[in-house]
């Protein structure tokens, strides 16, 4: 049976978990994720998918989530070649949790607007 | 009823949801929500809690949960000043989706770490 560490953990400075939680909170890590959810993509549709993403911002957070076990680079031998990225098994359970972050703010999005703006005209 | 806006809003680059995004899935404001999920806590307890955050760091995370709507700052009129912080109701909404990413982490650190050896020792 899987047992569950202490999330004390993760409140120690120098546990991994930390550094992978940031990882994984990062923006572009989580739409990239969402983007790769249903099926493989190319550098190209992810790139068009996700407004605003720099080709150099891109191939780093690919080149961390493959380092990190989550995606998988599939190159076919093709002339010019193709490339595909797809979720790993353990991509795959990161759908469920990172689904529930992007839900929240979406949902919540109106009233965290709402605050900032109270919060700046409070002086 | 409450609807859902499409989570597509989240791909483009000009949507808001996505700089909140990058705020909930920052890890000290998944370690400082995580804290206070049970009680309310004072500046040194949250510093004390979490290993290797500088009062700085602590203070400007702090200000942007205010910011945002999901933390709450009171000052007890008590000689010194007492200042708890608590989460607001929009606050604890997101305690469960922070807690499944932390559980995530914790749950899947030693399957990234073991990605990240094989990825550094494949040249």
């Amino acid at each position: 049976m899987e047992t569950l560490k202490p999330l004390a953990d993760m409140y120690a400075a120098a546990c991994p978990t930390r550094q992978i939680l940031d990882r994984i909170g990062d923006k572009w890590t989580a739409l990239v994720i969402g983007l790769l959810e249903d099926e493989p993509k190319r550098f190209s549709e992810l790139q068009r998918s996700i407004g605003g993403i720099s080709q150099k911002m891109l191939t780093q957070t690919l080149r961390n989530l493959e380092r990190d076990g989550l995606v998988n680079r599939k190159v076919y031998p093709e002339v010019p070649p193709r490339v595909e990225y797809t979720l790993t098994p353990l991509g795959e359970t990161l759908c469920t949790p990172l689904t529930a972050i992007r839900a929240w703010a979406e949902t919540h999005i109106d009233e965290v607007v709402d605050a900032q703006t109270r919060y700046d005209g409070r002086d």
